[in-house]
């Protein structure tokens, strides 16, 4: 393993730790100034659909582009944060038995399988509106305007033209296949407008010119393809004990991917140029994008 | 009718046609700038689930708390209309199968009925999102901190220790019925936060005084107990045909109201005591703040 590799193994451990420990503690039971009480099972609930040891890959984003362009840490995890409570929101969601209907989701049961349906779509909305919060919270010490520019990339990422959208178009999907154009569309609404948002959210806490912003947007665009292809690959290749959730129920239910278009050898190819691509993006960086760029390598060699 | 209810009347209706064309060129099918596509059937459902003619009494406060205070009436447009999204995501997900499984809102299909459940449950997470969008983007034209103010109050109120948590109370209130202090915390959590928030909007977008913000918390708190009692008292004494919705089902339910509790002679008093209180709060205002008071007086008195 190379130095960067064992490096990156590293921070990213820690970056899923303190994730963890602040996620803990801005859902507990206590409410804040301006909350009128925050009711036992649907905390329980929010931290079932959150605190379940994910690799926190969004939140690391976040941290390693603030630190490449030397902003702050600190404000940094608590805006990864934000995403990741967001990014949990969409997973209980899309398991919901009128979405996907998973059982399990990282080998424990569902939110709706623990509790019940209705409590799984309240922690959904609560952990999407309690992202904003996380955000705009004077904990998050950043200046307003950087907090405002955060809550509009966030919303327009996440929100009908971004994740909310490609969730639409995948349900669409599933009724009649997409060509590849609309599988791309789906693609970079479904899964690459977050990663993209968590490329870019360090460009705007450090509060960076427009070029390292751009920059950081065409890296977590490019890493967001190659996430997706890695996603899709994995679908078919691997098994249901690795993934810890069914695995080729995407090809099962008919969905167009560009695995299903143009096959593996191509897709593994495509994901290497992909890789390839986002070092070089970074290449202007020099050393300090190391981290960054083996993030990259290990979006495409990921095994869940 | 006295001049200020007439005036009362001509401004409700004029802000909600306001609201009415606002809300439609927001929900085009256009992607806005950062956005990839928007979904025609989503944009639909979001459509179907906002744009219903309702009086907008949401967006009507916040208009007319910033008048009182002489904040911009433009910016105070926007930020209501904002919180009409969050509102109607609420109203969406509320009529859910798996929540109170309505067919009708407003004589009409609810969105799961006129599309299908995973879309309803999609155009609400993306009304929630888009409130957000709406307030933090540069049409809204307010400081960024004033702006970063409103979207912390807006969690706040919306989320786990606001409005999502006042739901998830009365999901738990089915099973056992509350007590008094415990039907008060539900009402004050699942309508109370956002009618409290409207009227907190006026002061922040008018960058008042904490003097101003408090008055004008307080006056939403009271309306916001108001509009409850009153909403309870319509669910006894009123019918299906008036309501435009299932008459007595929370009693029928076994939910606990104060008008279960303390019986419709009560009700009435506590309503009429609470409607000059909320008057008497405006009094420092002086005549500008008749429209605000007649709006008190209409939510004691509205028939649905």
């Amino acid at each position: 393993m190379t130095k960067a590799a064992t490096t990156f193994e590293t921070r990213l451990k820690t970056t899923a730790s303190d994730v963890e420990t602040l996620l803990s503690s801005l859902l507990s039971d206590a409410p804040l100034v301006g909350e009128i009480a925050r009711p036992a099972q649907l905390m329980a609930a929010m931290r079932h659909g959150s605190l379940n040891g994910g690799k926190r890959l969004r939140p690391f984003l976040v941290v390693e582009s603030t630190l490449l362009l030397g902003g702050s840490a600190e404000a940094a995890l608590r805006v990864g944060t934000a995403l990741e409570c967001l990014h949990c929101y969409s997973l209980i969601h899309d398991d919901l038995p009128a979405m996907d209907d998973d059982d399990l989701r990282r080998g424990q049961p569902t939110v709706h399988r623990a509790f019940d349906e209705a409590t799984a779509i309240l922690a959904g909305d609560s952990l999407l509106t309690y992202a904003f919060d996380i955000i705009a919270a004077p904990e998050t010490k950043l200046d307003a305007a950087a907090k405002m520019e955060l809550v509009l990339a966030l919303a327009r990422a996440a929100g009908p033209g971004g994740m909310a959208g490609g969730q639409a178009l995948d349900l669409a999907a599933e009724k009649q296949a997409p060509d590849e154009l609309g599988v791309m569309t789906l693609q970079a609404m479904k899964t690459g407008a977050l990663l993209r948002f968590a490329c870019e959210a360090g460009a705007i806490i450090a509060q960076s010119s427009v070029e390292d912003r751009e920059g950081l947007q065409a890296f977590g665009r490019t890493i967001g393809l190659a996430f997706q292809l890695a996603d899709d690959l994995l679908d078919v290749t691997s098994d249901a004990a690795t993934l810890g959730k069914a695995a080729g129920k995407d090809a099962g239910r008919g969905k167009g991917t560009l695995v299903a278009l143009h096959g593996v050898d191509w897709a593994e190819a495509r994901l290497e140029a992909l890789t390839a691509e986002a070092v070089d993006l970074l290449a202007p960086y020099g050393k300090k994008a190391l981290i960054l760029q083996e993030t990259a390598r290990f979006i495409a060699g990921r095994e869940n």
